[in-house]
Parts: structure tokens; sequence; C-alpha cells
């Protein structure tokens, strides 16, 4: 609760950036092994794969809740905005 | 066709990082844009989206295919490769 808290301050209410953090890095560098790096990875393939969750197409319990409670342009966002950070 | 080919005699037969090669790229870093890079990949991650695309978890009609031509060996080999190359 008081992470979740923290990231909601800081972050301002439109941009969903620090939910990703939580799991994938505010950097794209997760740090959970079984979580991939976001950082550097290609924008088109970012994007398609939220979109897949948004529909259920690519099975993930979590990432389907995040990508349904998003607008497609903010899935657009982040795409671009992970793919932009240089990887480790 | 050639480039199938030429991608069979450049690599050994009991090595399948040629087939990889062929959409991820020999150094990991994927050209097409809806195709993600694997350099730096978390191995784990790596190792486990290749056992859930062999299972047909995470559906996807070329990778089932490639990764049940694979041996769980293969698979773990394969996610350590891509994971140990340096990312862009």
């Amino acid at each position: 609760m008081a992470a979740t808290a923290d990231l909601a301050l800081a972050e301002p209410r439109s941009s969903p950036v620090g939910q990703c953090a939580y799991c994938h890095g505010e950097d794209g560098i997760a740090r959970d092994t079984e979580v991939p790096h976001l950082a550097g990875q290609n924008e088109k393939y970012l994007f398609n794969q939220m979109m897949a969750f948004r529909a259920g197409k690519r099975p993930h319990k979590e990432m389907r809740f995040m990508a349904r409670n998003m607008t497609v342009q903010e899935v657009a966002a982040l795409a671009a905005y992970y793919a932009a950070l240089p990887p480790r």
C-alpha cells in the first residue's frame, strides 16, 4: 500500500509509467529476473504486446488488467517511452 | 530459400541459434521492429517464454513450431546465449 501510494504521488495522474515501473523499473530494467527489461525494446513490439494483453490474446492476468485501464494513446506513449530508454 | 540454406550452412546442426537469428539477429538485435530484441534480456524470462510458446500458452505459430523442435536443454542454452549478449 505504501509503495503504491508513493508511486501515485510521484507520477502525474495521466501517466501510467509509475504502475509499469513497479515491475519493469523506472529505467525499464526489471529487477525480477522473470520480468522482461523494456528499455530499448522495439516500440512497435511493445505496443503490439500491450494490445495483445489488452485483448487477452497474450494471456497474462496482471498485464491484461493494466492494459485495460489504459487508452490506446497511453499504450502508445508508454511504448515510445520505454523504447527510447537506454538498455543496460 | 537461399537465406535459409545459408543459415543452415553457417550453423552446426546441433545449434538452433541460426534459426533464431533469422528474425532476432545473430547479435540478438532484431531488424524487424515488430520482433523483440533478445540481447541482454533476462535469461529466466527468455526461458519461460520459450516454454510458454512450446506449450501453446503464449500463442505464436512460428515460435511454437521453433520451440517444439528444441529440447529443454537447447531452450536453456539459447536463453543463456541471448541473455549474455550486450544490448544495443
